[in-house]
């Protein structure tokens, strides 16, 4: 039988996912920082509570899915936080993208309170959370995460388990952003270059992703280059700054040089100051075209 | 009816696109700069030719795949050479990896000559040269690319052409080979972290491929670095730093910043100074994994 | 006349700068973590005080030269520290390398007190220190300067105000510290080539600086590099990582792209993990060769 | 006694140094592409000479100062050229700025013919070259440079030798120009964030130049950065990145990885995309500044 869910977060992928879990029988009550945004949910049978403290009161459950750490150590940590609310045995999923730091420390604060903290950070835009195709990248006990598995399967098709260590999953998940950053910039270079030499941006991206790629998501990002396809954002360049500043900090916290990050983060950087904070995070094709004096359509 | 053509080099590449042609029914002289080399193709009706010259003379049609500029320089010009030896009108197709540079110089000097030079180098190691599923890009006067392209049929499952410059498609297999250098660079940089956080790199290469990317080219790097499969080389850092010098010195040619190529290319030369010349280009991730401090298997 | 300060901080540069001060007729209380290091100073008239508290206690002036922020937050704050213990209208000279986003944080704990933060960095090593020949540059209220300049003066040959914001010294200081990392990075890679093309290193540094640069910091770290005298350290590349950190985090948080500190950093990294953690930070020159194939004396 | 010398290249830096030849009593014969602008140096006693076959013939030695390898390869091989025209055991004095490889090359060249190559590329702008202050290093046979001692003497204030071969004193050249590029690098991201943190860049420059370089080299280029004084340019950014690229290449060819040179050049790309191209060289801080949004006086 479905469990009693506290659901906190209702922003574009959070609503989605508590969209799904409630059409699939769970029993949520849903808290959101503007409660507006929650409130659509009662269509699909969420109790809609107006703070943490009463969405989490009496539940065994808590799932947080929000913007970033300081996001979730207000709603988890002092009085009428998640961690004053839950029972002891209580469980925290955590499904946002955040340091492994504050996990580790958000982990800690849980087992001093009898509580344990599963991360459970996912990787699709809203479509696929809307789909509930999901890749969930989970990390914790693993009895927990066997009780856990049915909400799990209700919206995403891949699960993954990463080790009991909560934070291994916001590893995976933030090496994951990185990965994209990396492709990101990839495409840049390659189609301003092609730009230059008048290749045809949209041809380039047709031939490397069938001689090489074959990969939907390469694909995808490189025929938003090609067609400068840049609002509606996809994924905010601001947004995608803060993912790469992430990794990007806590490899040089372990002394872990990661010139690619680097690279990537100083175009994102000077996209910024160029305007582009709100377009897609694929308009670092812009930043490098500029760059190589290639016209872009501005 | 198929053509008699004049094939030139039957090293790794060469041979098995020889060989196809030849099964297909074309009627191949064949030479190589070690004539050992190219011997077995008897076996499927070539006629072997002792020299450059003798192969070419008497046909219309001179075909290319040798290791670089130089090497194509030395059999195209000079006495005893393919321009010498084509008649006006006469095609040379390059299938090399060459510098668009070059290419262009090479295009006039046939021109000078009335003869046509087509660009055709080929994306694929030699698993899909031998099963005639390369991708071929190629680039010339179109009615020339119309009467070769059972030709390239025979030997690819997928022809693009990129207009009638021939220097274009060079460009085009260049830039795919650096964006090889640019998901090198990232998967590098990646499982190093992963693996210094004790995250199973085999594992976040499933992840990435399930969440992300389902690119089988993809999933191959990331699962040669995560076993450190390096040897026998698909391809050698040795010849992946060529392939990215190439893109480099064309680049800066035109004033045109590529900082992922420089970064690309100050991780292979320090490779090579590490003894990993005659490593797969994949052993990058060594490269990365030891500035990381992450012990590799050596 | 002098006036009565309290001294938190005897290590290679607190020491011999409060030295100068007793020296120079200042009424110095003291105390250090370890406090035998301060011992010391008894002969040069310091009272030694076991504590911050009663270091601080009654003065009204307190000045700390400490290793970073965490050092110096824990001396300031919380019961026992230097913000409890002056009075108001009491004055903290901080002489430590510092983030300015700490020193901001500060200097609003300390005005809400009534107090005033002057932050007074220093450029020099130990020997610099002990020659009272250190540059100060010193950022706070004008007449608090102006009541201050005699006590700089005994330390230090040359004394710059940057403003009323005491951070701003600190992201002079700290600026400076990345100017010599470029310094570094640049004599680095240019000894790296020379050594490979088989160039006395030390005469490539005396060409240079005599065609170029006349400058004895310049001059001293090229000779470093030159004849490998990585040890003793001046200044430890650990230390050195420590420094370039700093201003990398302060910049990035300003989405400001600092492309040469991340090389630097970088560099630095790799050579930790190569072990050179405790050679001075010129050994960035032996991770440069190494990266070049040229052989180090090691 | 003075000896029978022929001068080609009358430019921003071979005229002045002529001149000083003359003045000191050189038997001159003259040349330049445009021979106009070898005529005033009738005037100190210089015969003009319509061309290098002209110029060389009936003297022992030429000396050469042209903008690139190009210029020199023109005007030394070829009919009519200085080798051609130099008698056996006569000398080239190469003055320019080229690239080690091609330098290696012409010494050959002249080895053929039993002449003899010395390559003596300077250090200094063209008011070092008037003042005969510059730095000059050379490099070649022992008892050649013996004997051209007396004309490096007329022109320069410091003549450093490097060894027999002569392409070793273009390394230290380009090398030499390198450390500028790095420290051009290093001042732009200085200022760039001391503008962005509302701190003086023309005090910044003070401040470092007192508390650590003292270097009239870098105050020199820290002040034109923060007096944003690019026009008219001592060194064009065009040429400036002509000379990283000599370094770079050259690196390459050896498998040297200089990421601070791709760095500078990189930036210097982008500047001419900007159209900085006839900016003074140190205008790289306007590239900085511009990245990282801090607003620049255009």
């Amino acid at each position: 039988m479905a469990e009693q869910v506290a659901w906190i977060g209702t922003g574009n992928m959070g609503f989605p996912i508590a969209e799904n879990l409630l059409k699939n029988g769970w029993d949520l009550s849903v808290t959101n920082r503007s409660i507006e945004r929650a409130e659509p949910l009662v269509h699909f049978g969420a109790k809609i509570a107006p703070s943490v403290g009463e969405a989490v009161s009496g539940r065994g459950i808590a799932a947080t899915l929000l913007s970033d750490d300081e996001a979730v150590r207000t709603v988890a940590e002092g009085p009428g936080g998640v961690i004053e609310n839950l029972p002891p045995g209580g469980i925290h999923i955590s499904f946002s993208t955040l340091s492994p730091g504050f996990v580790e420390q958000l982990a800690r604060r849980h087992a001093e309170k009898g509580q344990i903290l599963v991360a459970a950070p996912v990787f699709g835009l809203p479509d696929r959370a809307k789909a509930a195709t999901l890749t969930i990248v989970t990390a914790g006990p693993a009895r927990v995460l066997d009780r856990l598995e049915p909400l799990f399967r209700a919206i995403g098709s891949e699960v993954f388990r990463v080790g009991d260590e909560p934070w291994k999953a916001n590893w995976v998940k933030i090496l994951g952003n990185f990965t994209l950053g990396g492709i990101l910039e990839t495409l840049a270079e390659t189609l301003a270059l092609s730009r230059r030499v008048d290749l045809s941006p949209a041809l380039m991206v047709e031939i490397l992703d069938t001689a090489l790629y074959r990969s939907p998501v390469i694909r995808n990002y490189g025929t938003l280059m090609a067609e400068e396809a840049f609002e509606p954002a996809g994924f905010r360049m601001r947004l995608g700054l803060k993912d790469i500043n992430l990794v990007a900090t806590a490899a040089a916290k372990l002394d872990i040089p990661l010139p690619l990050a680097d690279l990537v983060r100083n175009g994102f950087m000077s996209g910024l100051h160029r305007g582009y904070e709100n377009l897609d995070w694929s308009a670092l094709s812009k930043v490098r075209a500029e760059d190589a004096g290639v016209e872009s359509h501005d």
